[in-house]
């Protein structure tokens, strides 16, 4: 009838029930704990007009721009009007704008949406995908930072991340170091751009790399030297380590820089406000942590598992939300990696056994259509009972049956023969241990469910 | 700085936080009982390949797709390569193709999506909405229909739509009367699109567009007249009402009629099924229910509540889902009108007042900013006795703060000084009543926790 291609577009995914059950957990739990923190949520459109986004992310951010077609005879000329939403903030600044007298002075959202990039679709690169924010705007208290890195622990405890740490750091304590290792300020974003692959190509990389932008000859090592003495991480003296001793390296690094001490006095605030929240624990500071964008005003954060990588950050960025008011608005914000998220946690089982578990939690058989309205019947008190129940369609074989339960994963399965109604009880037969049971029909879903919730984690 | 509108684009909306939490109710209930009746949640891209989605809405439709520009060099070129999804149908027709092998048999799916139409925006009518579908694929059964008149009874009343009734008819049965009524095979499409009127135009208005479509002089009333007699809300008769009156009135009608004795047959079949389950007292038979789509092959429903009109409705369809394999595969669903749902649910007040109370159940104040840590070390005590809370984010006046809260619907604020904090205490505004009251710290989250409960209903 067709040969189209049935598959999804290339660079998008289609869902099935499995996917979305585990994104539904990860994204439930980050919106119980977003809100937990007053954070409200946001939504918008998919596409913007087409002057919203386009400018807003570079040169190459503008190719990579899903641009829409207008309508009707505009068709044929081949003139755009509209563009998928690119990322989450440019949405927010508008948002911002518009509503500026209806919205709290101190406004606080989070925004789960799918955003567009027409990148070359690659391996964990998407053209389709989900950004998860949090920002709050209005203020310059570092209390803000403090609940927003508290905030980032708590989603990363309760995913089960108990390995991962916050590092932290402060755009200007690295513009006072870039100062105090004597790279020109017309070089600052380089040096950030630079220092922000000390990760993956080493010390002597981003020299070299330095060294090929055209840095002052000793001004790169410098710079690495003065992040490395203070980075507790890469320290490796014995006596390195804490946030304490990171802070004393770094005073005496920017001693009499202005900016300088005043970043680190804004970071040993941040460190202060954290100690009584969940993220006490966790948050490190990291000196060499840069970055890559080049809006960032303040404190910057990153969530990192070792071994794996970074799982979201973000920071303070006091110059971008403003864009279409025409002036500077305070905020702050993160953002998760949700589609790095999911494939972790799915790699390292952190799922609890209930996302992974069957679509119901018990099948009512059929094996003689003139009975069905029993089923059901029965179908409806399980509901009742609090149940997930899926009726089996069309008379057949119990075994047929069985095997399809099994196949989909459903642990009980319900038999209601003759014989059992007449005595007022159901058969219920638990396909993991083939143990079948007769209960009185008023108590079967508790029963079922019982049994349930006393699964072994897996 | 810029004059670019911040409005959304025409015919879009943005989401702020109060409609989110109306909406995420209104799915969040939804998807829960789907949930409970064994069907599975499924996401798709929000575009496909062009060639999935032109010639599957006719020509108008093809007119009312968002189409996205190729990206690169093919920008200037004016070719579209992919469109935004116009439906959820022809996207679960894609996917019942691409993973016949991986699906089960009996695939049950729930979607909850927007979908984007070129539409001319208008009160209601938007250009992005959200499709709310559920679709039971490859069982003929009625056990089918019948659980799908459940699921939906059981969202209208949990959504409290106490007053609404589910309108049950059938494809073929009105393909027996349209043959018994004289009206010739070829004009039962448009007879369908006439009959779909009748509540809008009346019984005059469908007989003239009956006449001017060029159909037999006497076939038109006869229709109508089959339709009425047997329609228990038009019957006007005393002894009209109840589905037996009209199953018996519906023998009588097509007597003899091979068709639309077996679909009579299927009808009663439903309601016997649907005896024991929450539409037992719900569904009405309405003979003159057409509904305009003409891929209908059985049953088809509709939600109606009196005064408001449709909050949804759909049917069996067994020729359309296996557009993409080349054979028919039997379907069964319906799709809930989202967005008037919403609309009816505001007018009406339906929602509980939870949902439409502040973002935050307490404000934590702040006067000193050099107590700050206290605040958040009591913000974190009162998150970990499961409650939503703010931290006001600047030493201000407290009179400030409460009108801070209040401004934003907060019912409770939280006011720890060093008297407090000396004495274990944390004094607890209601500032509803006014109230204060100083609270053990180890017990101020329960004690209003307990009062948030206990709040009296709107």
């Amino acid at each position: 009838m067709t040969t189209l291609s049935t598959k999804p577009p290339s660079g998008t995914r289609d869902f099935l029930p499995e996917d979305i059950r585990k994104r539904q957990y990860v994204t439930g739990v980050i919106r119980e704990v977003y809100e937990s923190y007053g954070y409200e949520p946001l939504e918008t459109p998919a596409f913007e007009n087409i002057e919203t986004l386009l400018g807003k992310y570079g040169d190459e951010g503008n190719k990579l721009i899903f641009k829409i077609l207008k309508r009707g005879e505009h068709e044929q000329t081949g003139q755009a009007d509209l563009a998928l939403r690119y990322d989450l903030t440019v949405p927010l600044a508008r948002v911002v704008a518009q509503y500026q007298n209806a919205l709290p002075k101190f406004f606080k959202r989070y925004q789960i949406q799918p955003v567009w990039r027409a990148d070359r679709p690659a391996r964990g690169r998407f053209r389709e995908f989900y950004q998860c924010d949090v920002d709050a705007i209005g203020s310059t208290s570092p209390i803000v930072e403090a609940e927003q890195l508290a905030a980032m622990a708590t989603v990363l405890e309760r995913l089960a991340f108990t390995d991962a740490v916050i590092q932290l750091n402060h755009r200007a304590l690295l513009t006072a170091l870039i100062d105090v290792a004597g790279i020109p300020r017309a070089l600052e974003g380089e040096a950030l751009v630079a220092l922000d692959k000390l990760d993956k190509i080493g010390r002597d990389g981003v020299v070299s790399e330095m060294s090929a932008r055209g840095f002052p000859a000793t001004a790169g090592p410098a710079l690495l030297d003065l992040v490395a003495s203070s980075d507790a991480s890469q320290g490796g003296s014995e006596a390195a380590g804490g946030n304490d001793w990171v802070l004393e390296r770094l005073e005496r690094s920017v001693a009499g820089h202005e900016t300088g001490a005043r970043a680190l006095q804004d970071l040993k605030d941040i460190l202060r406000l954290v100690a009584g929240t969940a993220a006490a624990a966790r948050v490190n500071l990291a000196p060499s942590l840069a970055r890559g964008l080049s809006y960032y005003t303040g404190a910057i954060m990153e969530a990192t598992v070792e071994g794996i990588g970074s799982l979201g950050g973000g920071g303070r960025y006091d110059g971008l939300i403003g864009m279409f008011l025409g002036r500077d608005v305070p905020a702050c914000g993160f953002s998760l990696g949700l589609e790095r998220i999911l494939v972790v946690m799915s790699e390292r089982d952190q799922f609890p056994p209930d996302v992974s578990s069957g679509a119901v939690d018990i099948l009512v058989t059929l094996w003689d259509a003139t009975t069905a309205q029993h089923a059901l019947r029965l179908a409806a008190d399980l509901r009742a009972g609090g149940l997930r129940v899926e009726v089996y369609p069309e008379a057949d074989k119990l075994g047929k049956q069985f095997k399809y339960a099994a196949g989909r994963n459903v642990a009980f399965v319900a038999i209601e023969g003759d014989e059992e109604r007449t005595g007022g009880t159901v058969a219920i037969k638990d396909l993991r241990s083939g143990e079948q049971t007769a209960v009185a029909r008023n108590e079967a879903a508790a029963f079922v469910a019982q049994r349930l919730h006393s699964r072994p984690r897996h």
